[in-house]
């Protein structure tokens, strides 16, 4: 049996919260991941049922397909329409000091989310998991949380309805207890089908699933919840945790809680390829918020997969792959103006703009958004990280 | 391997922290159980060293051998010589209502340890694992926690240098983060091995082994004992528990911690005979300090296994077997004077007492035992328990 697997991880892609692997030479097949994983796609119908509901036009990363597949959504939707609560959860794993590009856009997407239903939200720092996984000690696990913390309350949260919170800092009380019951509903066996954990990991590895699971169970949060609150949870994050609540989705009946609700992206792509995620050992093939605008011209021009001809020649002859073109994803994800983009896509695809052009726009664009996530990030004060931290009931709720 | 194991189980004694069971028709062999181990026989020179040290005889549990074993307890003394600082650590699975004698055994021996050293004691309350083991909810653990934590404050601790607390209530913070950085260094084949967990064991029992080491250390106690203290800790408890601080001993040094020193009782014998620890599921098999002079007379007479002859005129010739003999052991835990017991011991073995003499005495004492115990239960309070349990600094650590 073990062979067995070996071949088959060989051959087919690997996504787990650790990894991201696409196939042989490929891409990462999103429609296959849909069937194994057993979520639904993101269709259009469901795109056009928010932009009414929320009386405004659904986010870029919803008409571009960003955000492509979700486990029922439509309930939380249905629920909203019948004027019943949910909140959202979303959180980072806190392993490096500055984030890139990728690293933005679930908050970027919950953000817009937060404002479109006016429900709070709830960001889980798993500096713990990070101290387990990345041997990084307790303190500098914690130092990163609170670092990446800024970067996310620059993304635009409304205090008043956010609470951010390290697992360091938080676990204990209710939410250790909804720990201990998720753990009494989920066997070792059952962890090791899910996240592939072998005898010789550690028992810190096979205690962590309860820790991000607890916060989609309101009762986590008595600060924020009462007893008797029996929200539904929205988790916006990439389809790479899906797992995680996969098993949160079949414990929660047993303890007599909602199933989380889902909205999965896909990756974002590095700048040499859509192989997977970005690689967290490699500076250059990610965009990161700490990045000068001389780092972002250079890593596109230099690094930036094109799917251009090699000759202008051959360029204006048979146009550019916009299925392989970095840039024109990169676009896809945060140039606004859809009509713009798709003048982009046209020209670039005939040959009639080069990939010179394109990488020059690039470059404005996420010049632009690194530059205005800067000034954002310089105005964090620590009071504010404490603010959005402190354990206490958030005033706007529901309003 | 599985069969192997399968075949040495039914001929091997086997002592985990939830199963004690002799070799067939046997009782537990503890010299054999301290080769397993790898701990050591507390001796007579360790025994006249803690009289000297204390300047007070040494409790009846040392005298008798009740506890019988230690871990590093010399380099405990070593320290203590030194005028270095130690503090105790002892605890209690709260599974049920009522305590019986066994469940006594190593509270009064942990009392008179405090007493005798004047040191601060931390007593765990493993309502976690009683959820997870014995599968009740969560609101009953943390209520027989409460419950259970009355007996334990009527065995006379010092409210000035004991903290009491249960995993629900007090896991978070400066403890979690030990828990996790103990998960961290013990993979899952190596508490497979300790513990005996299986696939199909749920990852709450996995993940429960770091809660129970973590009081180990005085870091996970930061109201009681600052940043820099690196204080040893002794764990006064039965010797099932060992496992737990196996694995505690070989984390202790990665994280440059003292490992923690142990000092370990025999099991109590039911009243059925020594064959291992009490049933709780046999009401009949244990004297609870809930009993009334009745039940103790009753329960004494009908089931206390003896080790008379079968007639009188056979006792008188050949006298009891003092080996197998219940209530000559139950005097031997609860009987103060070691004259009374060695006179007790000498009559009955020669056949010269009665069966039913020995018990009458035996009745006396813990009936008065039980009303003591009754008593000192009825004046503890529900402001005394919030005493013991608040999370505060102690008046009288070490003085």
């Amino acid at each position: 049996m073990e062979n067995q697997n070996h071949e088959e991880q060989e051959e087919e892609q690997i996504v787990t919260p650790w990894e991201v692997t696409a196939e042989k030479g490929g891409k990462i097949d999103y429609d296959k991941l849909i069937d194994k994983f057993g979520c639904q796609r993101l269709d259009q119908s469901l795109i056009d049922r928010v932009a009414r509901l929320t009386r405004r036009p659904p986010h870029v990363f919803l008409r571009r397909g960003v955000f492509f597949a979700h486990r029922d959504f439509t309930d939380v939707l249905d629920a909203y329409e019948r004027g019943e609560r949910f909140y959202l959860y979303t959180g980072r794993g806190p392993s490096s000091e500055a984030l890139h590009l990728g690293h933005l856009v679930p908050f970027m997407f919950t953000k817009y989310l937060q404002d479109a239903f006016k429900v709070p939200l709830v960001i889980q720092l798993t500096d713990d998991e990070k101290c387990m996984w990345k041997n990084l000690s307790v303190e500098e696990s914690q130092r990163l949380a609170r670092e990446n913390a800024k970067d996310i309350i620059a993304c635009g949260f409304d205090v008043s309805r956010t609470f951010i919170f390290s697992d360091f800092d938080y676990v204990g009380g209710s939410f250790y207890k909804n720990m201990v019951k998720i753990a009494k509903c989920v066997t070792y066996n059952k962890v090791v089908g899910i996240f592939g954990f072998s005898g010789e990991d550690h028992i810190g590895k096979v205690s962590f699933p309860p820790v991000q699971a607890a916060p989609s169970f309101p009762s986590s949060f008595p600060h924020l919840f009462s007893d008797k609150d029996n929200h539904r949870c929205l988790i916006p994050c990439a389809i790479d945790q899906d797992p995680y609540f996969r098993m949160t989705r079949d414990v929660a009946p047993r303890l007599g809680y909602h199933k989380p609700a889902l909205i999965e992206s896909s990756f974002f792509p590095a700048l040499q390829g859509e192989t997977g995620k970005m690689s967290a050992s490699d500076p250059n093939s990610a965009i990161y918020v700490t990045d000068s605008a001389k780092d972002i011209k250079n890593k596109i021009n230099r690094y930036a997969f094109s799917g251009g001809q090699d000759s202008i020649e051959n360029h204006r002859k048979y146009g550019a792959n916009l299925e392989v073109d970095i840039p024109i994803k990169y676009l896809g994800f945060f140039l606004e103006d859809d009509a713009e983009l798709e003048y982009i896509r046209t020209e670039y695809g005939a040959g009639r703009m080069l990939t010179g052009e394109v990488k020059k726009r690039l470059i404005e664009v996420l010049t632009e958004l690194v530059e205005r996530h800067r000034r954002a990030r310089a105005a964090v004060t620590d009071e504010m990280v404490d603010a959005f931290m402190a354990v206490r009931p958030l005033p706007n709720m529901f309003s």
